[in-house]
């Protein structure tokens, strides 16, 4: 089969491989129908993250088919069409019991496209099925299922529940990429009275607005004293990171009032500072975390519902062997506009839709 | 009457000022029969803290006698024996409104020996009085109620509540000064598996153990590698940061475990790096807080019924018109293994018993 192979920093190619294999009683074999990109690959390109091996299959987000699975798995069969999560669980560990499936000590976690083979392929091997696959109803699409492999419910877990967001909060959310915008739909499940997004490209703002946004507001704004005029003087109450560097985080520890509570979401390469000088008698939470994925098969429901609408997030849809174009869209957002990619199979239906 | 000014950085004098007079209708007038000194008075007279005025009378710690009450206090009168908490509170704003009296809008706050005249005198006028004094009962003595109107609802709620201490949890404690001694015995309310409390004194390492450690770490251990080891590999679930310096701060961060939180109690005066590069995918919780005081009724009842034991915390003693000395032997606590200081005036029965 064809794969997209991270060959060490800076080189990716889209190659011959061997087919994968059940390894595991435990493992699935789905044929990848729709695949995406994330930003965290695009990290993995650049070198940030050690823990991948060169030779490895990139990719923790898809929908497809079963082709097999190993005697002990249970909840899906050849056929069914899966949403293939990026975390896997073991389902007995510490972590597991308490519904933290992206700390799994068993061999699960963040594993797909990082310690193990991936999805941007025609097929992929997934390990434990039972609970990190999820059979998809008829009425939901591939294309609009792949935006729960990952940053919906990142999204709600990380951003949304993590700064518990509350009925009349006013929400700060920094960065309008795929993370802020799931964040806006997330977020405005709780009814804020109001949501303020921070991001630079008119395209994101405009994007931003689309998806409930009550305002945005770009470089040449002060944020923390806009912010402040809004809220007679004291501030946001949650503010999302959803970028990844100092500066953003930072703003977001400005941009809150006493007992406020900052989520981040964002992947960080370096430290920041945190000014305890003058936060200390504040109130704040700071809360981080990789998605555990508790929230999936709730946000799946909702999604049949048309209760998370995220109108126009993916921006270009390819075939998948068009897997390295899909690759330099996505890595020059800057020009292209790009949110969120998606490829698609022959098999699937969506790319004809 | 006498009264401990504040005269500018590294200034203080125990000198002849007016009496306080009843100033609005919430307000009483408290003879002082017991007070004490707080690590942050220290800060003040370093200069730490900007907004003490010079002419400023210190303290917000005290145990005394109502003289007078304004037309509008309803819950205490003249001759009750009463708390007076560190915070005061107006009962009317949004803060007040959700328990965080430590954020008060409508004048109350950390206000005596801060914004207004405290504690460290013969009288003191006491704002919001029917919020801010609690009657105390008879079997509680002055000394064990000094411990209430600060360090023992910080540590429960900054410290404890804040850190979701719960049943089997490893709790690290950094600093084992009056804070970190409270924040022992109010987390073991909740019966942690284990508390490790780390500091560099002998007199202070000897005072958590009386106090209930169950480990006391020095200088000379690594901290970060020794609780990995007895946590499996893993980390401590809580760390309680209560000494206010980067390095402990830090110390905390680097010995939680994936989903461990951070309660920052200390008073920080200078930024700290937070590694978020490392962080970021960990599921932590990081607060601070100014203490609210909601929980200073419940605390009361149970320090009346012995359910809050802090041995030998009060390591020196001393009339109220020795304040001077009372500073001396505590800002000098690395020689003299002060711990906490209490003066008593010549009507409290305390410094005989």
């Amino acid at each position: 089969m064809k794969a997209l192979v991270y060959n060490g920093p800076g080189q990716r190619s889209w190659r011959e491989v061997p087919n994968p294999v059940i390894q595991d009683p435990e493992d699935a074999i789905v044929r990848v129908d729709a695949v995406t990109i994330c930003g965290t690959d695009l990290h993995i390109l650049k070198g940030d993250v050690p823990t991948v091996d060169r030779g490895r299959i990139l990719g923790h987000e898809a929908v497809g088919t079963i082709l097999e699975v190993g005697p002990a798995v249970r909840g899906v069969a050849p056929g069914d069409r899966v949403l293939v999560s990026c975390i896997s669980s073991c389902g007995r560990c510490e972590y597991c019991r308490e519904s933290r499936y992206g700390q799994c000590l068993g061999g699960g976690g963040w594993i797909l496209g990082h310690l193990i083979d991936g999805t941007q392929a025609e097929q992929v091997r997934v390990p434990f099925a039972d609970r990190s696959v999820y059979r998809l109803p008829d009425g939901v699409s591939n294309e609009s299922a792949l935006l729960l492999a990952d940053i919906l419910p990142t999204a709600f877990e990380v951003g949304t529940l993590a700064g518990r967001v509350g009925p009349g909060d006013t929400v700060v959310i920094v960065g309008a990429g795929p993370i802020g915008l799931a964040a806006i739909t997330t977020c405005r499940l709780f009814s804020p009275s109001s949501i303020i997004v921070v991001d630079s490209a008119p395209a994101r703002q405009k994007a931003a607005l689309d998806h409930g946004a009550d305002l945005v507001f770009g470089p040449d704004v002060d944020v923390v004293a806009a912010v402040k005029e809004l809220t007679g003087g004291l501030g946001a109450n949650v503010a999302i990171e959803a970028v990844g560097v100092p500066e953003t985080f930072e703003l977001c520890t400005q941009v809150i009032r006493p007992g406020g509570r900052v989520a981040n979401v964002g992947v960080h390469g370096a430290p920041v500072t945190l000014h305890l000088e003058e936060l200390w008698i504040k109130d704040i939470t700071i809360t981080t975390g990789l998605v555990g994925t508790s929230s999936t098969p709730r946000l799946l429901a909702m999604l049949a519902a048309g209760r998370l609408p995220m109108p126009g997030l993916i921006t270009h849809r390819f075939g998948l062997d068009e897997m390295q174009d899909a690759y330099d869209v996505f890595s020059r957002a800057g020009e292209t506009g790009a949110l969120k990619v998606a490829l698609f199979s022959d098999e699937s239906k969506d790319l004809e839709a």
